[in-house]
C-alpha cells in the first residue's frame, strides 16, 4: 500500500455448523439469539419490553426493517433515538451485542397503516406479500452462521414475560409460537380485561382444505373473515384460565407477532412466501414450508403474549 | 467492567438497501459480489481460476460449504492451505475480502461422489434434496445487507473468462447463466474437443408441462433422462460456433454450475426448494420460485464455462 505499511491479512472465519449448538437450555449453552423485527411504527412499550428480556443481551442481536415511507421515517428516528440512549449511556447489562436497521427499498402497498384499513380482506393478499418480502430481506441480511435461534417479534407487541427466550426455548421445538392477546378496557366489567388477538395460529380443517382444493392455483386462504369461514381451530380460541402454562399444541398456520424459530429450521430454506405456498402466504404459509421440510410447528395456547390496543 | 476500563458501546450497522446499488456496471459502483460455492471435492484448477477473476478481490466475499464426511475433510484441508497462501503470503491484489468456511451439519445422502453414482435416477431427488439445502445453508449464513450480487461457483468450474462476474452483470438481468461445458480428448479426431455438460438450464415444453400434470404431488421432473423425456429446449443444445457471445435467450430452469443472481432476487425469499415446487426441485426449483416472485431467468448460450473431467 501506498503507505509503506505490511498490509493485514483480510479475515477467513470458519464455523462449524455442527458447532453452533441449538439447545433446549441456550442461556447455559450461551447460543446466539437474533431477534427480528419488521417496524412500520415505533411504540415505546416495546422498546421497553425489550430491555426487560432476561437473556444475556449480549448474546443478543436485533435486526430491523422499516419501510421507506413518512411513517416509516419518523419511526426510524424514534427506534434510533432508543438504541443510542441503551447502547452509549444506558447501564451495561442492556446493551445488545449489535444492532442492523435496513430500510425497505421497495413501497409498502397501503397507504394507510391504520387497523381498520390493514384488516381489509381485499387488501390482505397484497399486503402480506409485501410483509412477508420485508421479512424475507430482514432474515437473508442478518442470519449468520453463529445464530442458534430467531425470535420473531413485532413491534407492536408491548408485554411479554422477561424469560420469555428461555421458556419458549425450554420446549426444543423447531417452530414455537406463544398466544398474542390484547389487553382492553372492557365497559361491561368497567375493568380492565384481554382478548384474543392474533389469528394466524391455527390447526387446519376439512372444511379449509375443501375450500383450498376449489381455488385458483394463486388464490390464499385467509383467517378471521366471516365471508371465508374455514372452521379451522384457532389457538387464540383455546387459552383455558385454569390451563397449564406450557401446555402444547400442533398448529398448522402460525403468526409472526412472536415466534421463535430453531436457526436451523431458516437455513434449511424456510422463508415466507410473498406468493400462494399450498393456499398460504407470510407467516402461515412460513408454517407449511417448515413443515415440507419435516419441522413441525407448536403453539402455547395459555402462554401469553400482548399486542399494542391502538 | 471489573477491569475499570470505560466498555466501548457495542455496533449499531445502519443500512438503506435503496442505497446497495445493483447495476449493469457494479465494478465503477463498487459493488459487493458474494461467491458461494457448494464443495464435496477441492480441485486446484478451480482456485486457480478464481485467482484470475479480475474483478477486484477487495469486493468479493468467499463462501464455502463442505460436507462432514471423509472427501469433505479432506477438501477443507486443501482449500483451507490454498487460503491461507492467497490471503497470508500472496500478493495484495489476490486476496479477497472476507471467507467464510461453513460446515455441513447434515449427512450426505449418497456414500459415493462418483458421478455415476450421482446422476443415477433413483438418487437424484435425495441428492438434490440435500443439496438445496446445503446451498440455502450457505445463502442464508452468508448473505449481508451489503451484497449487490451472488456467483454460485460449483468447485468442479475449471475454467471461466476472467471478466466473467463484469461480462454477466453488464446484462442487468435478475437471474443469469452462461452455458456450462466440458473439454474432453476426442478420439476421433485425435484433439481435445468440448461437449455440453449441464442440462439444467432449459426453456420449458409442453410435454414436461403434460407429464407434470399427471404426477403425485411430491414428484420431480428430472432432465437428461431418457426414462423421461421431457423435450425441453437446453440451453446446452442452443450454442451456436458462429453465435453472438453475449445473445440471451429466457429460461425456466437453471443449473447452479455459474449463476449470477441480483442479491434482491435471494431478500425477496427465493431460495433452493429442498422439496418439489411445481415438481421442480433445487436449482430448476430456484429459477420457478424466481419466476413467481417477477423475476425473469435468461442464459447465454455462447458465453461458455467449463466442468472438470472426471
Ligand atoms: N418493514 C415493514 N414493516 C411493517 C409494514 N407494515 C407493518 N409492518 C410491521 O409488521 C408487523 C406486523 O404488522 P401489523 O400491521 O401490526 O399486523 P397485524 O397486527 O397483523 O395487523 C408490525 O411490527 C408492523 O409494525 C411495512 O410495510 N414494512
Ligand atoms: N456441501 C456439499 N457440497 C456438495 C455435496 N455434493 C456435491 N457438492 C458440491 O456441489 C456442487 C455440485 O455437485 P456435483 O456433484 O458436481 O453436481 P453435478 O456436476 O451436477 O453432478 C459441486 O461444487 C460439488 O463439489 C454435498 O453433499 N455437500
Ligand atoms: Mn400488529
Ligand atoms: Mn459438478
Amino acid at each position: 500500500p501506498a503507505s509503506g505499511s505490511k498490509p493485514k491479512p483480510p479475515p477467513v472465519a470458519h464455523y462449524n455448523l455442527n458447532n453452533v449448538t441449538i439447545t433446549p437450555n441456550p442461556l447455559e449453552n450461551r447460543e446466539n439469539i437474533l431477534i427480528l423485527t419488521p417496524m412500520a411504527r415505533f411504540y415505546q412499550e416495546y422498546w421497553d419490553n425489550l430491555l426487560k428480556l432476561s437473556y444475556p443481551h449480549e448474546l443478543i442481536t436485533l435486526g430491523f426493517i422499516l419501510p421507506k415511507t413518512k411513517e416509516g421515517n419518523l419511526a426510524t428516528t424514534q427506534l434510533q433515538k432508543q438504541i443510542a440512549k441503551t447502547q452509549k449511556t444506558g447501564p451495561e447489562k442492556d446493551r445488545f451485542k449489535s444492532i442492523i436497521i435496513l430500510r425497505q427499498d421497495f413501497d409498502p402497498p397501503l397507504a394507510s397503516q391504520d387497523e381498520s384499513e390493514r384488516h381489509k380482506m381485499q387488501n390482505q393478499k397484497v399486503r402480506r406479500a409485501a410483509m412477508a418480502k420485508a421479512r424475507n430481506s430482514l432474515l437473508f441480511s442478518t442470519l449468520g452462521p453463529s445464530t442458534s435461534w430467531v425470535l420473531w417479534l413485532d413491534a407492536d407487541v408491548v408485554e411479554t414475560p422477561p424469560t420469555l427466550i428461555q421458556d419458549l426455548a425450554k420446549h426444543d421445538k423447531p417452530v414455537i409460537a406463544p398466544n398474542c392477546f390484547q389487553r382492553f378496557y372492557n365497559p361491561e366489567t368497567k375493568a380492565m380485561d384481554e382478548r384474543p388477538y392474533d389469528y394466524n395460529n391455527w390447526q387446519d380443517s376439512p372444511t379449509a382444505q375443501e375450500m383450498a382444493q376449489h381455488m385458483d392455483p394463486d388464490d390464499i386462504l385467509l383467517e378471521g373473515y366471516a365471508e371465508m369461514a374455514t372452521y379451522r381451530a384457532l389457538m387464540a380460541k383455546m387459552a383455558k384460565p385454569d390451563g397449564l402454562l406450557h401446555e402444547e399444541v400442533p398448529l398448522d398456520g402460525v403468526g409472526g407477532a412472536a415466534l421463535l424459530v430453531k436457526a436451523d429450521v431458516h437455513r434449511d430454506g424456510a422463508m415466507f412466501p410473498p406468493f400462494a405456498f399450498y393456499h398460504l402466504i407470510e407467516t402461515e404459509g412460513f408454517a407449511k414450508m417448515a413443515k415440507r421440510l419435516g419441522w413441525q410447528p407448536v403453539g402455547l395456547p395459555n402462554y401469553k403474549v400482548y399486542h399494542y390496543n391502538e
